[in-house]
């Protein structure tokens, strides 16, 4: 520990504002995953991996600098991992999901847009994200207004997300998707070749696989893994070292089938089948997840960017050729289905089909306060769900935790409806 | 007035509580333009289109639908007036500016979303907008996530706005504008051609060179109209005929002209010169242009889109080849300095340029509640303004009036502030 303090101090942070910090991460995911009854064991490596994204994955990182490697801080799935990682670059995402950190932005931003951003900035300003000094560089996208505008602000490198699935839509993601390729190769001075973004493909893939392999388990009857822990691991893939993420995983993946073969659920009550759908919810935020399982309801399914949306799709790999390669890269990405896009019509689509695969009885939208597209985009959902008579909630809220009453008393209300 | 009544019933609206909004709005209207000391005789022919709004001018658009004339609902300032004229279509901006109307939105918006959504479609909800049955089809556009996800919404067609200036984007604008060609083309069953684009490009143009004359009158020591009224005749350009509008302000610009030869200010006073920045004002709206002029403050130039944004710049009208005029509208449009491009530099030389030319003392930032566009880039501009020594100051609000009394305590301090 007095290691990892040195190292926080050459960071330039603020020690006792990171302790407060860690304090508060700690006992919140106490109160959350840990006071979970039947956990499968092997979730103590992601706990584990969670408690050291602030200490000993700094540390690999470091060390991964020092000898040359580049590191780059990402806000958003889209940024595609495989060409950074073709060009020996690390993309790091660092959406904050502290609460504690939130008015730290104060002084950059307005209060009136959505607590991950803020809490993001609020740690950056805060002197409390240990990343903030070991990036080269970070990239922004286009997605939602208050990141948009916050990249200007900070004067960073943007990335644009068309907002429209036309064919020019298309043609500009690709041509985009080129210009971050040459961001990173400039950055690294390692061109990407097919065979080294081959490799990457198939790496992503691999770790988008497994997260695909513990959500099968989630479709069975009794699930082996809770929406809670399920969250976790997602939220872990996004700090981890990639391989050992991929290790990790598998033993998860075997433990889950012994438990399956057993007869062990996570749940130790029966309790209707939900899927979580909206804003993601970074690490360190579980309110909505915890409250709804707690409410003896069982999340089978996360829509989110923290969820399917990030592992949903693969990119080809049956490719030989660089341009077509960029260009299945390009496609996965563009398939997205996030609100920043005008129609979003897949997301109902995708949404109506897990409803039916993960049979799902009842929908929790999540959407995190100021987050306009998915909290207009609630409403066309919510439409589309009366339609097949699934009843969902929407809870607009933030990091804090003053609302966690009320909520709680929506969810039980919500869960009792579903019961009858 | 009976006739009016007879023809709102027909267009299935609610006539008692269109009394209501008339009543609001009239009563604003006396308060904040009528109340002012010295203003041009002509301004009275502004407050009769204002009045005539929801009256006479949609008597006219009536008519103008009985004789086969088209019409389309818009909501920004990048939907290309000169197209949808040359293919004999009126488009009509829609923007509410009432805050009557706001908490009619309830029922289909959540609540935090800016006000120029919600009254918008308050009146429509309501029954309350004589245009809701007029129209043929409403266009919008991606220039924010509310509006951006309104549209999805309510099933409307959309113009992508492009979020970047590089040449993709140019590229895809145009693609775009060539499909609202196609769009209006359809809907008259008149196919665009060069002679009648060039015509209405250089009708539009002679409107907006006609508010740019009016703005001229500004620059001077002593302006001879208001912003208050300067607001109001941006606001009625967006609703009267167009023919009519020219001619009326003809006549404003001939007594603009009287008052300077014979020294008549509109203010009673001398006070500081101000530029207002930020969200637009549609008609209805003008708190924040109220409170500043009362407090001694003279606005001088207005940024927004009910401002410079709408007639900064005119379309090239040197051109004979329709593709040649098609792109030549495209990149008047592409120029506007909307806070949804990343970055937005454009607007900050050109404030810049305003404060010079129209030797600005101080701005005043009116910032629409949850407009995370304008919000956050407030940050950029008042840094850019302090790197000048411009003081600035940044009032976030909505169309309610509970916040007045709050906005002229802190607009008196700013003017006091100028003063020293």
């Amino acid at each position: 520990m007095d290691n990892f303090r040195k190292m926080w101090t050459e960071l330039g942070m603020d020690l006792e504002l990171h302790d407060q910090l860690i304090q508060d991460m700690s006992s919140l995911h106490k109160k959350t995953h840990l006071s979970q009854q039947n956990r499968p064991k092997t979730m103590d490596r992601f706990d584990r991996s969670f408690h050291s994204s602030h200490s000993g994955r700094v540390a690999e990182i470091l060390e991964f600098r020092k000898n040359g490697g580049k590191m780059i801080g990402t806000f958003c799935i889209f940024v595609p991992d495989e060409i950074a990682l073709a060009a020996g670059v690390l993309p790091l995402p660092l959406c904050g999901g502290s609460g504690w950190a939130v008015s730290y932005a104060d002084k950059l931003f307005p209060r009136d847009i959505c607590p991950l951003i803020r809490s993001t900035f609020g740690m950056a300003l805060s002197k409390t994200c240990p990343y903030a000094s070991l990036e080269d560089f970070a990239v922004g996208e286009t997605t939602c207004d208050a990141k948009k505008k916050t990249w200007d602000l900070l004067g960073m490198k943007v990335m644009e997300v068309p907002q429209r699935r036309n064919e020019a839509d298309r043609n500009l993601w690709l041509e985009e998707v080129y210009r971050f390729k040459g961001m990173v190769e400039e950055l690294s001075g390692i061109t990407v070749t097919a065979d080294g973004l081959l490799e990457t493909i198939k790496l992503v893939n691999q770790k988008r696989s497994a997260l695909q392999q513990i959500d099968e388990f989630r479709k069975l009857d009794a699930p082996p893994i809770s929406g809670l822990d399920a969250l976790l691991v997602a939220q872990v893939s996004m700090n981890q070292d990639i391989h050992a993420f991929i290790k990790d995983t598998q033993a998860l993946i075997e433990e889950l089938q012994e438990r399956v073969d057993k007869g062990i659920s996570a749940y130790s009550e029966q309790g209707k089948k939900i899927l979580l759908a909206g804003s993601p919810s970074p690490m360190g935020y579980a309110k909505v997840h915890h409250i709804v399982e707690n409410s003896g309801l069982q999340i089978v399914a996360d829509e989110s960017c923290t969820g399917l949306r990030y592992f949903r799709d693969l990119v080809n790999e049956d490719l030989n050729d660089l341009d077509e390669m960029m260009k299945a890269v390009a496609d996965r990405y563009f398939g997205i289905d996030c609100a920043c896009f005008s129609p979003n019509s897949e997301r109902i689509e995708n949404i109506q089909k897990l409803i039916k695969d993960y049979n799902v009885k009842g929908v929790v939208q999540s959407i995190l306060q100021y987050c306009h597209t998915y909290n207009v985009e609630a409403k066309i959902v919510e439409k589309s769900l009366k339609k097949i008579g699934i009843p969902s909630i929407k809870i607009v809220t933030d990091y804090s935790q003053e609302d966690i009453g009320q909520i709680r008393t929506r969810i039980e209300a919500f869960a009792e409806l579903l019961m009858d």
